[in-house]
């Protein structure tokens, strides 16, 4: 068998997780081992970093340093949203990507991504393929909006929905301190799928959490909200809601699309301030003390409160990535294939890399309620296994202690 | 000696933080074993519970459920923010509460909240004395906005600093993924005073943390905040904002204030939407794209990442309550006296109640900088210490485990 042999490039892309530096530490550190492996180095800014000949030399950290990287939320090689073109019709940045390939013997590609990142990574391959240059690429899936097709979960979806429960247990605990009513909203991202919102039902199913809970999955009305939460705030004096920030009408218009019309590098609308306005339409509707809550950027950076799980798992998918690629395989996403019958299992599979293309995996219909505003048992027996175990970041003053890379550009070594 | 043997009240007040069930625990379990006290009734909802005869027998309660009130945030017997008359003009409650004392025999009465509950402890405890009724009167310090006179921080301050540290470090972290411009606002609790945003200079010191930091010690300046944000922007590409929520101009009126006209029990202004406003002020002048984040109830219920330095205080002041009580003392309130100079020592000492009266205790001027957007070395000096130490909270299913009381009315066992 001839082994190829030659540098990676590991890069990472989109929104950021607590976790995604541990999928790309098990990229790293197996191929700093791997013989065919002659050097590993990191996209600055995912693509762009390869785009612009900013590559570090990931050979040049300090392995504690590096392994401090399984407890960093955030991308820590940076990230972007940059789309690449149809290479049909314009082909530019591939060949500058297959000229930079060259330059630094890239043989193994790997990029950890969402959706869009998948994206990239499959019409690299296909365009590496096409013009006959051997390369391995695998993608490494993370987002914490768990909605790629073809993984049972997706790396950072388990420490985000750990945090969201966490911290809606939390919040449930402070909204009833007092004897007097009380409505709290709480927006969770997730704007096609509501993986997150759901999670906010473990909070629920623990004992502590929201009396409602409004996914993407269904059409929002605005009567039938007011009148669900009215209805429970009238016999209990509280009423918690947790909403995605991505309901919508049936007419498909985002409730809080009147709020902002800014967009992000993909198009799509940057969503926000739905907490607030909701918790304003309660305050009409019932007369109630109102407060809203929205879960922001904490919840995909939380790496104080991540899923041992996940991150073990994070870690695992980058691994299995690697040692793929040197084995030989390409054109492949590294996914999660689980069993829930008979206590958790999960192993890496591999699938087609355009697995994922195009479509956003949602939460089945028959894990929320008929009435559209509530979490089903399956939801939770789906969730649970993937929140357990506590994470043992490392601390420096009782505070965080995040990886110092020293990222030495190669460009800089020459 | 003539001890004093009777019945005591715990009652809690005010805005719940995480650990404020530590001190009531403290409290409760001290009380308990004590010979001098015959019953351990607490108050639903603060002094409500009294002047309502809703008492809980806590006698009844599993020692073990008990001991997790240490890791339960928020108020677990119930808060209030009721406001007694001045006795003079009106002592219809006190009357009341005196029928209440004598009913139960009520001998000690603890009372455990911030500025306005130590008021209403005071007032209580001077018209115990005036009516010659023998009642031991200790208050029990909290607030997370640290406030408070006479004590060298308060209990609940630390747990919310540690919240604010950390989660401002992972914030950093997400706000520096892309390499494209960001503007990153967060709004942080505290109406005077500014300790709790100070504590976001924690995560500055730590390495990840904001570069502007504003507290209502100084006066706030829009032109002057727009500049200095203009210039780190300019010159990085990223610049992070920590605002206290009491931020305000010259003439004293808050940044905020437009935002909403509600108020609480208490005629404080409700403040909120000012990292928002803010954000889009930094749009409109820089261009940049810009997000505002408001840590709202989290910060004060974020149990999970409470102090573990703060749980024990928090305990061993409701239990130096108790012990202050049996021994004779009353009219007094628990505050810390702490050295920092070769190691940190802190211990429990008894202040009058009225010292906190009509006094917030702010951050000195010389703890922030000259231009009065970011924090000097005597600050992290003092809060460093304050939030040693991991919690060892319970968890069930990597969920948190609440403390779940029974609650059982003394009304109920007649």
């Amino acid at each position: 068998m001839n082994l190829l042999t030659g540098a990676c490039i590991i890069g990472q892309s989109g929104g950021p997780t607590s976790v995604i530096n541990a999928s790309a530490l098990g990229v790293i550190q197996t191929a700093l081992q791997s013989e065919q492996i002659t050097r590993v180095l990191g996209a600055a800014n995912g693509i762009k970093g390869v785009l612009n000949d900013r590559l570090y030399d990931m050979g040049q950290e300090d392995p504690k340093e590096l392994e401090l990287l399984k407890f960093t939320p955030s991308s820590a090689l940076g990230s972007c949203r940059y789309k690449l073109a149809d290479p049909d019709a314009d082909d530019t940045d591939y060949q500058r990507i297959l000229e930079i390939f060259k330059k630094y013997d890239v043989r193994y590609f790997f990029y950890n991504g969402g959706n869009d990142s998948m994206d990239t990574c499959n019409k690299i391959s296909k365009y590496m393929q096409k013009v006959g240059y051997e390369c391995h690429i695998i993608g490494v899936p993370k987002t914490i909006d768990n909605d790629l097709n073809g993984t049972d979960h997706c790396p950072g979806f388990a420490s985000a929905a750990k945090y969201i429960a966490t911290s809606c247990m939390e919040v449930w605990q402070d909204a009833h301190v007092y004897d007097t009513g009380m409505v709290t909203v709480v927006e969770i991202m997730g704007r096609h799928a509501g993986w997150l919102t759901a999670s906010s039902g473990l909070a629920t199913w623990a004992g502590f959490g929201p009396n409602l809970i409004y996914l993407p999955e269904t059409v929002f009305d605005m009567d039938s909200f007011l009148a669900d939460v009215k209805a429970i705030y009238e016999k209990t004096g509280k009423c918690m809601v947790a909403v995605s920030e991505g309901i919508h009408y049936a007419d498909g218009q985002f409730v809080s699309e009147a709020e902002t019309s800014a967009t992000d590098g993909f198009g799509h609308a940057q969503l926000g301030g739905l907490a607030v306005m909701l918790a304003d339409a309660i305050k009409q509707e019932t007369g109630a003390k109102v407060r809203g809550i929205e879960l922001s950027l904490l919840q995909r950076c939380a790496a104080h409160a991540a899923s041992q799980t996940d991150i073990e798992e994070s870690w695992s998918a980058g691994k299995a990535a690697v040692e793929a690629a040197v084995s030989g395989i390409t054109d492949k996403m590294v996914a999660f294939q689980c069993s829930r019958d008979g206590g958790y299992q999960c192993k890496t599979v591999l699938e087609p890399l355009d697995i994922v293309a195009n479509f956003e995996k949602k939460v089945p219909r028959n894990w929320i309620n008929e009435a559209g505003n509530g979490i089903e048992q399956p939801f939770i027996d789906y969730a649970l296994p993937l929140i357990q175990g506590e994470t043992a970041a490392p601390k420096e003053n009782s505070l965080p202690r995040f990886a110092k890379l020293k990222k030495i550009f190669t460009t800089d070594m020459e």
